[in-house]
């Protein structure tokens, strides 16, 4: 179709009908030839003219032959799409770098206060809109995180910064001005509604502790790590749940490595030094292991080749199995590819103690035999476990509704925290009967920002209908025109009103498990696709690509993966 | 040129003369026709089928006119150095990622150990032929830093991994392996030539403080801050030599200004912890004032818009100007250009005390008459001084050469430690007449691997020498062709042992100052070349850029620069 439209546009006006007749007999008249080439000698004179004719006209088609068509259609589409893509992609920069004017919200609207800058409270300010209320967002940590992919950073394959969009970029691109302070909230009082908030950074000002008023409160704190009471795990591992945490692995590992080639160091201590455990059999600890692997495979044993055999990287886990929430053939494909990577499974395993040389784990054998193991190592990383917040907590305990509640704020199907108005929970430091995942939390801020904007909406019509009330009391005439007015917005209310209970839709499980291989178990037309391998990785990181929060994080992200495939990871220790 | 060899050879050879023929004919008739348009009329019958032979003739030139053959050589001189330089930046990358293979160098050769990872240390390894020695590498830092773009990392307009190179990566490229050991030298013992290190990192090994013999032994451990023991510096302010302290003074302009915006903040503390005070007038403060003035105007502005008129930038010196070794016309431009971008410098002022919140400084005016200020402030960043290392200290006290040395190691004009024989110092930690920069302390590295490797030659040929005599003393016979080849040798050694002392050669002095716009003072032809501006701008960035380490570096600070400009700065605070 492109390509006769481009003749037609060549041609000039009088010349159309004939142009495109010629192109049509041409392609008849080529088809037949090429249809019986020998049958021809047999013809007679007129025939024979015929087909010289053909013949002759049988040029045009033979330079730009018709099965090229459909390569000069792909060619096309793909630059027009490189050149579309190319615009929406400087479309996004320019607009993320060029935000509108804001206006000050009214202040007579209600305070919403959002506890938190992760997925839930991020998911939600997302799509709140903001001119309803006046909204302050409390957190000490002033970004947003792309928690996917932190087990990445700890290796430097995407650098930290990649994955962080700053909260003030996020806020100052919504219509009405948001307030934010970068403070950790300590106390929630449900009964004067009123949060108490700490500036804990190293600079503080004259004004560092003081409260903030709510009429509606969002908390989406999250959680902290869980060290299950086993001694020594506070001391002596790493977390991975922030950005600290990944600069931290990041500076450990080459630390290990540079302490391993240190003068006269013992072949025993190389050991202990180039044996990194991993605790915990989830997605974070599946990659972070592979990462791991990766990064010695590909660059540290490169640079530092004294090395090369020395290097070992261990997963505990004390369930039967790594990966839990995937298929049993993922399971096995990760475990097999593990395998082929040297990195050692440990499953039914749990830690008891940790020292800062050697972790205590006991293994429960296939008869039910406990055999208690010490394992020598150089870091150690605790990819397990969630705790509740000390400010959840304290809010838990002054809630009698919530006594039996153990893991967290108890939300009914609304998200609302039970035994309380006018307060909200999203994400890990809510209980709702879903798994603490990103996904779960970012569906809870959307679902939230969808249940506040129809609360607007609702009490501004509730407003209509009772100016309308009014005015029909103070009026006596006209009335039967306003009755109906006030009708149709009753019906409109109860439209809005009629919002659903949230529920979570799982749309898959993603892991990468090392050497460019990953598992993905994605919800498909309700059913189940599972599948894992090198598309599977590629697959990975569109996914994670198109889940990134900015147009700004998705470039650099890509360039990251650029980068480290080209020059490899940094080696240097800071 | 190029176009009329193509035009060749697209000819079949038999008409190649004529072809070259034409063409000139067609030119030189052309131009005729332009110069004559309107003479032709008047011209009798044969000029006329001439001239109509001329149109005639002029009509390929016509189609392409020679103005356009240097557009067309420029176009193919254009793209010929695009593929150019692309084979040479993926030979570079390629290089630099796949090392060739090293051999163990020969333990009977001479300990050489060099002590840092600086200007000097890596200029020295760079050149050095690593086969002559065993070379043993020891620093606390495993890369090399490329200090010049350190104010840049301050505020992120380049990321700090983008100037490491990993000293790893240094040695791997050199023909034979050389040993590192992260470690800080404690102690350097001239007598039983000895160092003694320590693994002052997190993780330590069994092995963590040894001793390492040297036969020759090069001291590059720089120099630390110095706060001239005005009391409070060391508590309060931010350095600005490694990169910890440019990802300190980055977290901590977010810091403030994120305090700054807490809820019910006085308008003073807002005043005083958007006070941002530099002291020190040198490059380094000039640059880190200029971008720090970028990152608000450009950045922190626009996402925080409610502080934009409350942030400010002082610059502190004690002299009577900022970057006194520039030129007179340099240092008003620049004061101007701080003037214009609401930087204030205040000359001839010392600091006297500082605080946690405040810093007293004392002013000279015109008079001579002194004042006293006190100026509160959120981040302090001192960039000026130089303090001897303790370990270098410690040496010069052991050499009683050195006993009126004060600013470091005093090293004759072949850089060797005064008082010592096979000790050499590099950079700040040497006294050698010259200022403590990057560009001598490189210089002066190079100059040692010259040195080295003459040294390493000419004790080939004594050896040779003195085999070849020893022979001659065994072998009476063909005396004379033994002393022949003796002599040939002698001579030879007299030319590698004629190796002139350090000479420093000056090639200029560079400064951004913000808005981009730089200063510069080059050395021209034996005079100087003295710039600033925009220009100057463009010149300061690709001179920066030559400079890097490695392809890699150089990569990298190119992306984070289009990075920082189509995205701007981070503001997110970790």
């Amino acid at each position: 179709m492109a390509s006769t439209t481009r003749a037609v546009m060549r041609l000039p006006a009088s010349s159309i009908a004939f142009g495109a007749t010629s192109r049509r007999q041409f392609a008849t008249s080529s088809l037949l030839a090429r249809a019986r080439p020998r049958s021809r000698i047999i013809l007679d004179k007129s025939k024979v003219q015929q087909n010289f004719r053909r013949a002759y006209a049988d040029v045009a088609p033979v330079k730009k032959p018709r099965r090229f068509r459909w390569f000069r259609f792909l060619w096309r589409f793909t630059y027009l799409s490189a050149i579309g893509g190319t615009a929406y992609l400087a479309y996004g920069v320019y607009d993320q770098k060029h935000p509108d004017d804001q206006f000050e919200p009214d202040p007579t609207k209600k305070n919403l206060v959002i506890l938190g800058t992760g997925w839930g409270a991020v998911s939600l300010l997302k799509k709140l809109d903001t001119e309803n209320y006046n909204v302050i967002v409390i957190s000490p940590r002033n970004y947003f995180l792309f928690t996917p992919l932190l087990p990445s950073c700890t290796t430097g394959t995407v650098e930290h910064r990649s994955i962080m969009e700053p909260i003030r970029s996020i806020l100052r691109h919504k219509k009405a001005a948001v307030k934010y302070y970068e403070a950790e909230a300590t106390k929630i009082d449900p009964e004067r509604k009123i949060v108490a908030i700490d500036d804990n950074s190293d600079i503080k000002g004259a004004s560092n502790k003081t409260e903030v008023a709510y009429d509606m409160l969002v908390v989406s704190v999250g959680a902290e790590n869980a060290t299950f009471g086993i001694p020594g795990v506070k001391e002596h591992s790493c977390f991975l749940k922030e950005i600290g945490d990944a600069q931290q692995i990041r500076k450990k590992i080459m630390d290990c490595v540079e302490t391993a080639t240190f003068k006269d160091q013992s072949p025993e201590e190389v050991e202990r030094l180039l044996h990194m455990v991993v605790v915990g059999g989830g997605p974070t600890g599946v990659e972070f292991a592979g990462e791991l692997q990766d990064f010695f495979d590909e660059d540290i044993k490169k640079w530092v080749p004294e090395i090369s055999d020395k290097f070992k990287v261990t997963l505990i886990e004390a369930l039967p199995n790594v990966l839990p929430m995937f298929s049993k053939q993922l399971i096995d494909y990760t475990e097999a590819t593990f395998k082929e990577e040297k990195i050692t499974i440990m499953t039914k395993t749990a830690v008891k103690k940790v020292t800062d040389k050697t972790v205590e784990a006991e293994a429960t054998g296939p008869d039910g035999k406990k055999t208690l193991q010490t394992l020598p190592y150089g870091l150690l990383v605790w990819a397990t476990g969630n705790a509740v917040r000390p400010v959840v907590r304290d809010l838990m305990s002054q809630i009698p509704a919530q006594k039996d509640s153990r893991r967290g704020l108890a939300v009914n199907e609304y998200l609302v925290v039970q035994g309380t108005k006018d307060i909200w929970a999203t994400g890990d430091c809510a209980v709702a009967g879903y798994a603490p995942t990103a996904q779960v939390a970012s569906q809870e801020g959307a679902f939230l920002a969808r249940l506040f904007n129809t609360m607007a909406k609702s009490e501004a019509i509730e407003s209509q209908i009772h100016d309308l009330s009014s005015s029909l009391n103070l009026q006596p005439g006209n009335t039967a025109e306003i009755a109906k007015e006030i009708e149709a917005h009753e019906k409109q209310l109860r439209r809005i009103k009629d919002i659903k209970p949230f529920h979570y839709t799982h749309q898959g499980s993603l892991a990468y498990i090392g050497s460019e291989r990953a598992v993905a178990d994605v919800s498909w037309l309700n059913g189940n696709f599972a599948t894992g391998g090198g598309l599977t990785y590629l697959f990975w990181r569109s996914a994670y690509l198109s889940m990134c929060f900015s147009t700004r994080n998705r470039v650099l992200v890509v360039l990251d993966w650029l980068k480290s495939k080209a020059f490899g990871r940094d080696v240097s220790r800071e």
